[in-house]
């Protein structure tokens, strides 16, 4: 399949081409490395940022409000929301976001929920090639939403320029939050739902665990239900990119080298597990296993060198 | 340093030992391979069972109750926390727990929280090693509670002989659940909290989404508050694992071909790690791609390529 016709309409402002494109490195098909080849040029002008938090801390409705400053401030915003707890099922989501944000003019910001199936190199090669995408297409902001917390979140915040982490009075156990890590990873930290009980207090819990590291991010208050705080928001994220665009190159390079890293990683692997397929001493060392006579570690240092004579 | 007198201090009961080689394996520490080395001959006795559901679900109270019930069918109990929500942080849950299972004879259990850093990969091998030292140590029950949803849940269910998968009418959002493949990969299935407003409701969903498979597993309903249900549930594992007893050495078969081929791919990568670091070319394909000379597929090709002349 040539995909040629993809990407001329996605760097013509077709949709349904972008929608498209995304699938297919999203799914890892094999025409992903030529949609890369086509467009690698013409990337690395779109900025990132990542949203994360507990599940429950509103996320989906504070983007509905925050697209439109972000629009505002002059940017053409694409959204994409990855799933990582859904790696069975898959992350069909995208109606429930579509919904939520209903009042949005469609056809000034782009939204793709991401499947993102598989392991965790997988998602962050989806993610990395989606945005790609969206920045050949003319999308200079855009936004990463993922739900839940864990090490595929943390993954995520390194292929994205600048990380919010969302924190509800509502989700419940805080303590659970700071467990999760979130607490290390943010630029910028917003108390989402501010309009309801027990905000103060949290604000004051996230301000005394961020506040004694030497360059405290921006600690901010908002309310997707009545958009209290989400310009300040928008005009932070503005901001902190801004700031970040002198050393972006450096970033850049570090982020291609993690990537090519990942991706020769990926190539060995698959070598290495054809190569056992077709191993006979690889069936023999497990029938020695389960038989005790020789232990694991042993067992995967011989096979290793089996396949590098 | 020689891992002897930690091998014969575990199989003689002593709880230090145990807890010092469970550290080392959790933090593949170079003894690991020792100590699996000297007590791989002694395992595949114990039975384990995995035990998760969204946070909240009430895991730790559950095994507290549960724990006394698997001793009076005779099992010497171990349990091991997982927490692979805190990548960063590591997870130091265990004086939580313990606290909750104070009521409990400590010489008579033994319980370990295990930090699970790393990736996936690395979860999965801390905990198998885990489960050998208990498992030689005697503990022929080994219960292991994980936190939350994901990806690294579904790796640990792949290690354990059984998972029994909990909700709680007040983990608010059921759908959570579902997407989260919860109702995926349950051998048994508990409406935890069953005292509580909600739990009938919740019943009947789950009997719902889990009935049209052709093999339903048993939706049971406990309350860790009270005990009710609580035997049941033990009596129910007990049947279960002895089910699977007849089938267990085809699973320990297909379960110790995953561990090599991942131990085997592990071993690769280290190599493929360190030849990149002196690989100059690597260092210029890097230049070349920020540059946009190359893009990224081409370029990990091109590496691969020259690792393996």
């Amino acid at each position: 399949m040539s995909v040629l016709p993809i990407v001329k309409g996605l760097m013509q402002g077709d949709r349904r081409s972008l929608a498209r494109a995304i699938s297919i490195v999203d799914n890892h098909e094999p025409e992903s490395r030529q949609i890369i080849k086509e467009i690698f040029e013409r990337t690395g002008k779109a900025r990132t940022v990542g949203f994360t938090g507990p599940g429950g801390a509103g996320k989906s409705s504070l983007l509905g409000r925050l697209i439109p400053e972000c629009q505002a401030l002059g940017h053409k915003v694409a959204v994409l929301a990855v799933d990582p707890t859904s790696p069975i099922t898959g992350g069909a989501i995208l109606g429930d976001r579509v919904r939520m944000l209903g009042s949005l003019d469609d056809e000034k910001v782009f939204m793709r929920s991401m499947a993102s199936r598989g392991a965790v190199g997988g998602v962050s090669k989806s993610l990395r090639n989606a945005i790609r995408v969206l920045d050949a297409a003319g999308y200079d902001l855009i936004l990463v939403e993922s739900v839940g917390a864990g090490q595929l979140e943390i993954e995520i915040t390194k292929v994205v320029d600048l990380t919010v982490v969302l924190f509800t009075p509502n989700t419940g156990d805080n303590v659970q939050a700071v467990k999760a890590g979130l607490t290390e990873v943010g630029d910028i930290y917003v108390v989402n739902k501010a309009d309801i009980d027990g905000a103060g207090p949290l604000y004051n819990i996230l301000v005394d665990m961020i506040g004694d590291t030497e360059r405290r991010p921006p600690i901010l208050k908002t309310s997707a239900k009545t958009g209290k705080g989400v310009r300040e928001l928008a005009q932070h994220i503005d901001k902190l990119l801004e700031e970040r665009s002198i050393n972006y190159k450096v970033r850049e390079r570090k982020m291609l080298e993690d990537e090519l890293k990942n991706m020769v990683s990926d190539i060995v692997s698959q070598k290495v597990a054809s190569m056992l397929k077709e191993n006979k001493k690889y069936s023999a060392f497990i029938d020695k296993l389960a038989k005790k006579e020789i232990d694991p570690y042993m067992a995967a240092d011989k096979v290793a060198a089996s396949l590098f004579k």
